[in-house]
């Protein structure tokens, strides 16, 4: 047992279709799971206009998808726990899942965390921890009285910086999708594409296609993390997460399902290797009696 | 062109969860495709008490997820062809599917045979085509007036027993499943379990766990041909059909899904492997622009 509470048999990153397959079907074999994601699921299904490909359901939105998922997951007790995993460690006989002041446990993981859209900003990996951050809740409290630039990738990131603007000084916020933003009045909307983060030991500015922001800190907020960031050590091929027909990656445990192991990006081929992922990893759980 | 009519785009061999989930992704590419199996899917299926982990449906029957299947081709307009499929064959650039009398012709393939329940019996594979078939109404010509025992592995199976048995002159049925027995008053239902299948150049006799039946003729009648009896040439691995993460097989144009492609024989792993396998076909008939 770590010292900040119990150990999970599977930690499950996403909920998508993918990690909504996995968690059933780990559940269904009595195993004590965690799920990490959304309320809302999986933005990308969310905004689908019309799904006809996803067995038994013909002519349904994303969102009516969705809330079957959602039903089905309801009616057999699987909760959400909507925190943003920031890094995962393989400490040998488990992993810990780190979220800024909490530690999470457990003795296997299976990563769906869907394809990250867009590459880092020239200047982001540099600079990352040293103000570009990708949590702004986690990290805020640094900023208090500084200026902050969030970056939302989604409707969600907007939560988060009303969050922020609380406590620092100036809040910007650059949407990177359209729609109407509920932000508090303080947090001014940028609506340039940016280009590049500068500085030399830390963040001292974002350039954006029109103009500049002179700042103390940068949040990206995207849909997910690329897997590499996410898992240090895991094996990645053509920019997707490297796994057998097993659906394991290189590390023992460890297992991935969905887009973030490769095209096709669709929803049942993502539900299918959720399926094999728990199963897979329950295996892996009873061979080694963990 | 082929003689015997139009040539398809995919030929999907199969109606459980893969070649249905191949067959709408084919449909929605606007593939001209044939799909073969059966108006019950599968029996697999229909059999199920409970389904519990296909994302979406939570607490139906077999059954009842059936219906939901079925309804969702025939939205879409996608018909069944009820014919058993006794060979396939690589043309070259094409594939020969045959059907006893019939002939058709499909650009590329997808295997979506389920797994075969139980081994061949003794002597049966020594003796296929030595009085050995696997489509009763194919061959039942050949046995007027004569002998033929029937062991027969579904409902369906009795169909095909009473055309035998007006043309022949005795058939024994041997049902290995429990149930009611809608046969003709001249078929003989004979409820011992078959052992072995007995002959030098020609089957004489099948042997069971208690006495024997002399006969011209035996028919297995099983849920599915195994597939490297289907398609000749055909890599298996294990006992399953070997392929990619691209759902393909050894041969070119030739793609498999489901449970024929290895654990778990599971709906929704089956499914996922069923829509690579549809957009795999698509992308080789794109890209050969055949």
């Amino acid at each position: 047992m770590g010292e900040t509470g119990e150990r999970y048999d599977i930690a499950i990153i996403g909920t998508g279709p993918a990690g909504l397959e996995a968690a059933i079907n780990a559940k269904i074999r009595n195993k004590n799971i965690i799920l990490f994601g959304s309320k809302e699921l999986s933005a990308k299904l969310v905004k689908a206009p019309k799904v006809n490909n996803f067995l038994g359901f013909y002519n349904l939105t994303g969102k009516e998808l969705k809330n079957h998922f959602a039903a089905h997951i309801e009616a057999m007790g699987i909760g959400i726990v909507n925190e943003r995993i920031n890094n995962v460690y393989a400490m040998g006989d488990y992993f810990a899942l780190m979220v800024n002041d909490k530690i999470y446990e457990a003795k296997s993981i299976i990563l769906a965390t869907g394809i990250e859209y867009g590459k880092p900003l020239k200047g982001e990996e540099k600079l990352l921890g040293k103000g570009v951050g990708y949590c702004a809740t986690c990290d805020a409290p640094l900023y208090k009285g500084k200026t902050v630039v969030v970056v939302g990738y989604n409707k969600e990131s907007e939560e988060e910086t009303n969050f922020v603007s609380e406590l620092c000084g100036k809040t910007y916020y650059v949407p990177m999708y359209r729609g109407e933003y509920k932000l508090n009045p303080n947090v001014e909307i940028i609506n340039h594409k940016p280009l590049e983060i500068v500085g030399v030991d830390r963040v001292t500015k974002i350039v954006l296609e029109h103009g500049e922001i002179i700042t103390d800190g940068i949040f990206m907020l995207r849909d997910s993390l690329s897997p590499s960031q996410l898992v240090p050590g895991l094996e990645i091929e053509e920019g997707h997460i490297k796994v057998d027909r097993n659906m394991q990656t290189n590390i023992e445990g460890c297992y991935a399902a969905g887009d973030c192991t490769g095209k096709p990006y669709q929803y049942m081929k993502s539900a299918g290797e959720g399926l094999i992922a728990a199963l897979s990893a329950v295996s892996y759980l009873d061979s080694a009696k963990k």
